[in-house]
């Protein structure tokens, strides 16, 4: 008996996602999809502009798509619902007994709200004790973080382990596909950088502290990391590539370094979550890798890519890292989170 | 009467930009034109694959190309030979009395020899003196800075005079035109980015260094500066895009930084030199600006373009910056060189 | 004294086109600007997010932006209105007295209004008395053609004065441009092909039989060719190639069809009017041209370049030609049209 | 126990790819590679600039890669060498005894040398006989034909057989990685179309007509079917899109022109070859379909998907399609080839 299993907003390109990664899951069965008003009622496939390279699962081409705000019979839901909409929505779920596994960025920094990596701070799903009980709520929200944090957070996840990180200055160069659909004109993009991605910059230089931080007493002490960020769109289509300078607490040399990433694993391989990539960084010796094209697909989408780990003149190394953004980044990191907690008894 | 000028690898993408960058200057005419061996004695029309949107001029279709060992008549020389060719042949002929002003790495460190931009270092040019008499030379040698050292090397010259620069920690997203012709293959950078560029990062930690640096005793003393840079190769045609965060010795209001970068006018600008901007700097208050395809005409190619300068959490502050790398950054910035030495009388 | 204009339209790209075009221009004065309800009141350059590599023009900057059912006080009037909005607007001012130079397809195919290319069919604009008669107005419309139709039709012209034209099998590669802003995401033309544009093809299948067509007795008999064509959007900014297979009356041999390209020259050649080429047909000899982003821009974007004509297996001829699709092919070919009219007396 | 395989130039990218479909192919085993002079005695994974996104089979990494004109103990022989350097090479091994399927130009319009599309014309297998007989081989060569080729003959064979086809225009617009590896400089293709590749439109306008064409007495009668094509390079990396105009014997309604491409069944799909597509012909629905990026994979590329299927004012119906040109259009198309000959006992 699988986990019956609703998406939020599946018409979108995250939706979408979401479906093509529950498709053929072994836990998880997608049985309710919610839209628009102007989708409700309409069979699946007739109202979405589907944009993935594997075809909709026939299984849901005519399911009807509820409306936003219907009551669901589901345990657990998937919410691909856009920033500021999401959430009333997800909270009223979550208050009816629902666990809801959000991409949206909306509760991500409510400090009884786990902003969960599961490779990064998976202690902190304990965080649901005390949103249930503050809240009075019987179901939960966990929240997955901005695709632009995901990258770099994962790569310090064991460099702060080892050896203490203390600064991070991080230039992205995001895909388009971050923009959702429409999302950015082609009259913009080609040929052409856009130095700037709205509200994008303050979420990658919070929501790694609060990842990287300690649970203690039922709140999470954020890392003292300093992090700076700057975001471009770059004319790539899925995969953010980022240039990170980090100085650590105790400089080690290099070969620690590359060995601290090369060798991490952690709760999810050990479990061997269904999406758990073997490998959650995987580095690359090649001068020129990562490349959003190439390797964007490594773990089927779900590893980041690190390369280019050297000395910086100004920090102490400098490095390169990739994570796919609709995958790792969006959907997966979500179904990853619910895999998570089915795996710990949370979902029942 | 014009100064007679012969352009060194006319051929290639940078002698191709001198060519049209000195059609109608009102001080220089070309007369002579080297390429390689096999191109010797053809017409220069018949032997280039000439790439850019002004056709050749009709005067030059016709002349033969001389090849890179003969002999020139010509007090001026452009070089745009590729680096590690370059420095017998340029030695040669500065050797034989020619000012010849070079796009090619090669001496661009030596002690001796300027590395200039006339908005920053004008007073570099008094080391041809030592040139001259160190190397028992008649004529000198003047280099321009790398393509991807060009923009912030001329962002950082009014706030080093102002605040003091200490750090500079710099991402390039550099346009293909940089890597020459054919360069880069479509099968790599389509839909991609290729985070590395061989050679690139050590020239633009080390070349701002010695172009901010101080004129002392016939030698420059380096600029006290630390420089990081990661480079990257993006799917654009020209102009060098790059992420800027610096710190200051004193760090002043945000909007004594703005000022500082709007008010700055130099000595090309006050000899009203032909190739020169208006304006060196040019700021944008839009959010999402510069951007490449939109901003790297400013001031013909000739200017910087910044924007987005605010608050960096890390060091003071950051900024983007954007320069045309094939004007500006290659065949604009030398002829610039030799229009300030043409009004200072060393070209004679 | 300049004849006063109004720009319908002129948020838009299109309509951003006609002022660039009109920015100095030795005849026309832009002394009115119409807009949305949305941008009524404000001054242009708040409500406009302007595309072009040139800043607006200064004068225009403050200019209040009118409602689009304003009384103008401008004899002449250039439409940049979609098409379906375009009719009733553009009816009103003809009705009113003014010349309606209009880009929208709404009234090309009525057959008292004379669809234009100066160097196709000036002759035609003696649809006007027809016009104004029929329809009682004082003013008049006068429409350019769809930009895929425009290259095609200027081709023809030399070709069936020559020879005789009866078949025409196209298919055009458009360049994005042609869908307006924000038009075609990045998301679906990025590294792809679409090989469909909603209304297009029906648009290229006729009108150049009007345009090519005689007027007899006050109504144009249309061109007996019979045209064929795939219409296709490809990641190109600007420039619209299109691949020609045509069958003559009389085949001729390849040096005549040459020769009758090349010679071609027209009324607006010969009345020197301000935005004609001095070439409107370039043919170029190089087997890999012409090509959009190199070629586009001939004759200020005026002229249409066609190369690779050579015999055709199936047809008789087969051949390549480019026109720019914003400035020949929307904006410049309107305000040729108005420069006919204006050296022609057609406006007082 | 599998057929011994050696694939020639196998460090190209067409190589990279009969590498990548041979891996784990149920009746074939890679046991010897050959390259250049430079890459001869050298580890395949050393010499080779692997481009795809699988990784090299980890038990050919260290394989030596042998010199082109090594003798060699494989029954089957893969070609991937280049035009003009193929025959000779090719040519003694076939007399040695092996069987080659080539994907090199050289032979393919010899009279004796099988040019093959499994689904097409696997009748001419048989010439095969003919050409033992008249070269004294105890091998055989076997041609693929050209990437482009491949679609429209596909798209052609059930039309032909129920319909007669008698004239064909062709546009197309061809990926780049057909010009293989360094193949185009972004340089050139960025933002841009190359209305030319250089021997492309000769093959495209014969190749069909051979394959199409009748076996009778040991000789084929190419299909009187008279073809045109324009050839484009355009900035997309997989996947030839082509535009089709098609004039029948017999003129059917469109219905039928549809179920024919939809029913077209063939005999790789009745022997359920390893590599056969269950349907070689997928024909969408959608009005801007199919398009590179999104359909190039159908059938694991071995499909042609082909849409728009409609009338043509000049011939009677115009269509597109697309098929992946280093797939189906190269070493996936040699590779099927292969497997019906094991399929028929020719490989034994």
């Amino acid at each position: 008996m699988k986990v019956r299993v609703a998406v939020l907003g599946a018409t979108g390109t995250v939706g979408q996602r979401f479906i093509q990664m529950l498709e053929g899951h072994p836990w998880f069965e997608v049985t309710a999809l919610t839209g628009s008003e102007r989708s409700a009622g309409q069979p699946y496939a007739e109202v979405t502009r589907w944009m993935l390279d594997t075809p909709i699962p026939e299984r849901l081409r005519a399911m009807p798509v509820l409306s936003e705000d219907a009551a669901l019979d589901t345990p657990l839901v998937f919410s691909a619902l856009p920033g500021k909409t999401a959430r009333p929505i997800e909270e009223r779920l979550a208050a009816a007994g629902h666990v809801v596994c959000t991409n949206a960025s909306d509760l991500r920094m409510d400090p009884d709200v786990p902003l969960l990596i599961p490779e990064v701070n998976p202690d902190h799903l304990d965080l649901i004790r005390v949103q249930r009980r503050r809240r009075g709520w019987t179901g939960a929200i966990i929240a997955n973080p901005n695709c632009t944090a995901t990258g770099p957070t994962m790569t310090l996840r064991p460099l702060l382990d080892a050896f203490g990180v203390t600064k991070v200055l991080l230039v992205s160069m995001q895909a388009l596909s971050g923009a959702g659909y429409p999302g950015v004109p082609s009259y913009d993009l080609m040929e052409n950088i856009i130095p700037y991605i709205g509200g994008e910059e303050p979420k990658v230089e919070t929501e790694p502290q609060k990842m990287l931080g300690t649970l203690r007493d039922g709140a999470v002490e954020a890392a003292p990391i300093t992090i700076s960020a700057h975001c471009n769109r770059v004319p790539v289509l899925e995969g953010h590539l980022e240039c990170l300078s980090i100085a650590f607490a105790r400089r080690p040399p290099l070969d620690e370094v590359l060995a601290a990433l090369r060798e991490f694993r952690a709760l999810p391989q050990e479990l061997n979550l269904p999406s758990a990539p073997s490998q959650p960084i995987i580095v690359r010796d090649e001068p020129d890798r990562p490349q959003p094209r190439r390797d964007r697909d490594a773990g089927r989408g779900m590893s980041t890519v690190v390369g280019r780990v050297r000395e910086c003149p100004l920090l102490d190394y400098k490095l390169v890292c990739l994570s796919h953004n609709t995958i790792r980044g969006a959907a997966g990191g979500s179904v990853l989170n619910a895999e998570l907690m089915y795996a710990q008894g949370l979902l029942s």
